[in-house]
């Protein structure tokens, strides 16, 4: 059982959060993990799956922010220009990407034999983060199985800290990985959630700052920010593209409040999905009838991406424990800071 | 009465024509002109206006695509964020924006009073080209008033070549000016149509392309492009914003068709906006119905876009008729080069 | 005598500051305010001169970002586009844009008669925000001539607070206006600085979080934030356009330490420009040397722009005085809550 | 032996071609292709090489544009970030992006063995077109060794039309395929080049236009324009990222010219190398010296661009012979239209 944040007392922000404070919370929203722990190989494959049916044909609405480009996550450029998501999102370390556009690939085409010969082709999205430090990347350990098994273990996502593709990474000079977070508020009389899945391997030891206004320093030695840390924002809210662009850009100021200023070395992309709007592969209508958020609502959606990313990150601070990694490199946990007497 | 580049049996793509082959084929859209030509002054107004109502208070969506940017227009900012236009378009020479939008501005606090006070302010569109070789853009001879009349005079707007915005400019070294196209198209068993109206203000002597193959050149001395094309695109198609903007995007693959490069010192631009899909100001609801288009059907708007931009330049030229300007500089008419035996 | 954060022993960061810890701290850079304080009037111009020379005839580089485009500033589509500014940055309240624009033409027309005749026009620039709720902006009240006055008293810019374009702003629910703070450091063996200016007049009250975790809140009716901030990064390390655009992007990440998170009304926009490289617009050559930026060296410029942008927005509202505006709507100070017992 | 546009007395604009009239006319570019033709398998790779040296030590100045972002491509993100190019650029089919990426990886740390180590990963630059119609896309065919076969064969690349990555491609109904063409000029008294090589697998049949006004027709069956283009620009021209930027944008006019309109369902992409702006990975120096295009020059630069990217794509058609492919699915050779009498 990992540790969270508002078990030390510590809260992001002032809105509501999700019966599960996770980007679960979003109905039909779905996490698996597959860890890879042996030796000098730590790292792992964590799959985001927007719902139960076929994604390539009941695509998502979905839109990007790259907050830094110093990264090589992939599918972007096709977010971006169509405005949907139809594949999973896996989170890998950097040298797996390809790797796992492949299994995203053979996946598509093993429920949509048409992919690629009577209909268009599929863009896999893979987000990555380079968990060196303590992993031995150049193994280039993570095969197209262990997507599967990712992707096959898919469930209600609690497990944060250092599991899946966060088990090598390292955030603010301490042990990072994955974490999670929710908001929830009502529109048109209805509950609808905000979830945020980030894997941290950013910011500078000594940088991180607490809502409190407490400082907590791993007394690591200073290194240059080599990270990156990818945002998975889920909602179900029903918007235009547009508009998720605008709440997925927010993600970064959640970053900036825990002290980074989105270091030169660090790849920080957000990638934001709505359940709420949905498009058929096979669409035979010239128009489809869907429902805008009026925009003078979105600034609650604005805070809830800002608190959720601030407390998704810091969640997965608190339930990472201590590791040794490759070749010895050590990384304390922000947990067992926080329990030391004084802090 | 002006001339068409049909008239001359020039003809731009495959799709049909509106009726008035204009951008006044969409229902509701309106045009205006003021034009000064007074000893070196040849300059004026344009104004399109999207719908007869509170434009304020009912907003259309809009979207713009900047080709290339050297060029002075205001209000792009806030279309690319918001994605509505929420007062009329207005074009005139670089040194008017700021007139223009003061105009603007003061309009729009008549109809709304509470603008700035006890509601938001308000974001007003102008483009832009350099008629400096014609006109004596130093004097700023645009006043606050001409563009209330060409706001006034706002009708079918079959006006084009030496009129509003379009007296003092210059296009591959003929005259130009403001020239305008449309197609239709079904979709969902309705007639929609998407027109096209252009300031033509670019392109060096000798580049130009006819879509035979021809090169009309108009002997002039080799000039640097420092000239500009502002392209309004309207449609009653209901579309996303994002959609919107890959659409307005094509405009350029017009320009391109006509043998511009989209030249260093031409700020080329597009503002698009869609009847379609309007937004109140005063929106009670969280969520707005409103009408996507099925993105499988898009090629045929970005197929009228592109033909649309093609021909409203060459409908600029046509109907142009040669002028001599500020100190003397003269402008050859293309419709006297199509006239002449041989070409 | 205005106050500073830093009397209130409130420090934004690690780094160094300059020696006056303003945008002046920058070599060459001069600041100028007109103030206007009438009845219901409550605004005014500032006016940010990069250099003492002819800026038309030798630009600096420069860059923009976008943080929130609900705003109406003018001047960056071709700041994008070419890299450079060519006039003074000129900073006034929403409705004043037009104004200063057509107050910039002029006065790079009176320095260059060859504008818009021999040569191009020129692009002014200017940035606003809504000072509507401490001032009547409906009455347009800003003229030509202001503008000229703020440029004619530029100096050594030490003014803060309820000056110039600050005049009527507010901020965090507190009266808002000019603020600036800068950042020295050491590159090459040289001192180079980075300093910041702002027109602070965004953020929700009760949003706003002092570095030391203080959450100040003027007890004010909660309103929707429909401000804006115009944030002028200014520095003297020459550097490429893309490497002064991650730059000036992190300015977000300051105002994002404060608090805010990019409110949808709030035009939050960074206008950054480095004197360190220069280009004569009269170039006669094919190639021109420059110097770039060792990319391995751009997180101290990262850490300045964020930790100068929180402190001058702090300066802001540490020294503006409280104030009664138009229709008796109050703004408390931020100086006043500090100086509180308890606070 | 294959055939060029220019060999049927076809040429685009104006500018006089390098001595190849290929991209290799860039000194020290080299291109290599690894073919795969057997049954339903019509695909391969290509690779572009900037230089003979260590290209992660030396990197080169790189942009993109995304025409159209219906694409797959990887490695941008970093490439609009940092501005260079650090692997050799491979292109191949849809599905193989991932495999080419880890053969881009293998690679470069063949090469690098500190890379994830003592220093930071690497960016593998892949752009895609899908060869689906003629190639059994689901295979999944090419694997890593044919990407180091391709990389091994690199030279003077004038093997165009069907050979590597355009051995299954379509192009306006007509078989596609590999194209290259150049152009030169004199700067600063010496000789540089713009050389570009396509990907060429776009366009509706029909909708081709020679620059002489003919409009070749396969009389294939109407089909969506499922497919892409992929062009790389490469100079030797020393420039700033901006620059190399707005010169890359100038490929998607020379497709326009074509008689494309950026279809929807292409993926339309430039990616853009200067071997005269290089980068030490391990620089020590905190300023380093570049030289930069005097922007008034750029026009030239956009007219090769245009010209050559129209070229290239009308050198593929001319070079690639008819094939049957997949599923006994036809494609025409452009250059057998041009040789019956009456073309």
């Amino acid at each position: 059982m990992t540790n969270t944040a508002r078990e030390f007392g510590i809260v992001c922000g002032i809105m509501p959060t999700g019966e599960k404070n996770a980007i679960t919370d979003v109905p039909g929203v779905r996490v698996g993990h597959h860890t890879l722990r042996s030796g000098d190989i730590n790292t792992g494959v964590t799959a985001i799956i927007p719902h139960s049916g076929n994604i390539y044909r009941r695509k998502v609405l979905a839109a990007s922010d790259v907050i830094n480009g110093f990264g090589k996550s992939t599918g972007l450029v096709q977010i971006n220009e169509l405005g949907t998501l139809e594949t999973p999102i896996v989170l890998s370390n950097t040298f797996a990407v390809g790797t796992c556009a492949n299994a995203l690939i053979c996946e598509a085409i093993a429920h949509n034999p048409d992919i690629g010969r009577q209909t268009a082709t599929v863009n896999p999205v893979v987000g990555e983060c380079n968990d060196g430090p303590l992993n031995d990347i150049q193994a280039m350990a993570v095969t197209e199985e262990h997507v599967r098994l990712a992707l096959g273990s898919a469930g209600h996502g609690m497990e944060q800290g250092n599991v899946g593709a966060g088990t090598g990474m390292s955030c603010f000079g301490f042990k990072g990985g994955i974490g999670t977070s929710s908001r929830k508020m009502e529109l048109n009389g209805t509950e609808h959630h905000l979830g945020v899945l980030v894997l941290s391997n950013f910011g500078r030891a000594g940088d991180l700052m607490l809502p409190d206004g407490r400082r907590p320093h791993p007394k690591a030695k200073q290194q240059a920010e080599k990270g990156s840390v990818i945002i998975v924002l889920a909602t179900d809210i029903p918007m235009e593209h547009r508009q998720l662009q605008r709440v997925s850009r927010r993600c970064g100021a959640g970053l900036a409040r825990l002290g980074a200023f989105w270091g030169h070395g660090s790849g920080d992309i957000t990638i934001g999905f709505s359940t709420g709007v949905t498009f058929d592969h096979d669409e035979p209508a010239d128009f489809v009838a869907m429902q805008a958020l009026n925009e003078n609502r979105i600034d609650d959606l604005f805070r809830a991406a800002t608190e959720a990313t601030q407390e998704a990150v810091l969640n997965s601070l608190c339930a990472a424990e201590a590791m040794t990694g490759r070749s010895g490199h050590k990384r304390l946990s922000l947990a067992d800071w926080l329990r030391q007497a004084g802090n």
